[in-house]
């Protein structure tokens, strides 16, 4: 029983698990084939030994510099910044994008002792030192955000560099009737012509 | 890229995961002290080494046969049948049982091919030869785990040992409003003196 605790008691630390779903997760590993738990564990196991920073844009990556950072079917002077390398994923997701990221590894937060040095901002400005065509800040949509958005958009200032920040407005197949106010304000001041 | 992507692959292969929550627990991982996914992988790759079945119940164990089964706290002359080894931990949850249990390792089913001898029955059978007071059938209910339940409770027929069965009724903390026909029916038809 205890190596079963002890595996369910792990699981459960896990974000988005609970004790409940830890064990149904245990126990399908138990019924599932041996390869299965073999493969999860080995590579959580390998996670951070193959896994290293990018050291242009800060990405996790098994490779320096990381794919997308070599790729050379992307736009190599388009830069979008965000605030962890998760959101890229989330970017890439969409498909929309095939510029190259800046993890900044956080937003300003003076509260938590986070200033522009913990940031890695000043790798930043040194790769604006190549020509670059637009800056897109991706922080996300919230007060640091917002602060760490125009920090950056001041510190770049000088650079001449066309900064942008994504679009605030209703989600996509939500319903006016459910958003919150600010929302609607800003999808309001931000309306595009039909 | 490619050890997060597969290793996002092999938790959203998980059941209740997806891919989103997946990659939560990933970078979770990432950011986590390293200590956090050595014991994890570890405790995965070990847990077919360590883990068998219980000779007497089922259960998934440690040691054979298991703790609850050598408990000389519990109480031996009572038998809880349960289909799958999970459903222990569910039940030990309550504290309410304090006997023995006996894990099916399915339901009947001849649509999916279980039959009788899919299960551990003959197991069962042998263990009442000891002197049983009670024997508590706790599969789920459902058309399957009835019919099963009805088959043991035949089956053991002839050995006069009182067979119950876990009561249907309203969820506690309920609301009558939402419960549906056929539970409000059986909650009626076992009410019980107040």
């Amino acid at each position: 029983m205890n190596s079963l605790k002890l595996l369910i008691d792990e699981f459960a630390r896990l974000p988005g698990l609970g004790k409940k779903s830890a064990s149904r997760i245990v126990y399908f590993l138990l019924k599932a084939d041996d390869r299965r738990s073999q493969t999860l564990g080995q590579a959580i196991l390998d996670l951070k030994k193959n896994l290293r920073e990018c050291s242009s844009c800060g990405n996790y990556t098994d490779t320096d510099p990381c794919q997308i950072c070599t790729d050379p079917g992307r736009d190599h002077s388009l830069l979008c910044v965000v605030e962890e390398a998760k959101d890229i994923l989330t970017i890439e997701a969409t498909n929309e994008y095939h510029g190259l990221y800046h993890v900044l590894g956080g937003v300003l937060s003076p509260l938590n002792g986070i200033g522009p040095s913990e940031l890695r901002l000043r790798e930043l400005v040194a790769r604006l030192k190549k020509p670059v065509s637009e800056l897109i800040i991706a922080t996300n949509p919230t007060v640091e955000g917002d602060t760490t958005a125009l920090y950056i958009s001041k510190t770049v200032g000088h650079l001449y560099i066309p900064v942008s920040r994504l679009a605030l407005g209703l989600p996509v197949g939500g319903d006016i009737e459910y958003a919150d106010k600010l929302t609607i304000g800003r999808a309001l001041k931000g309306r595009t012509r039909l």
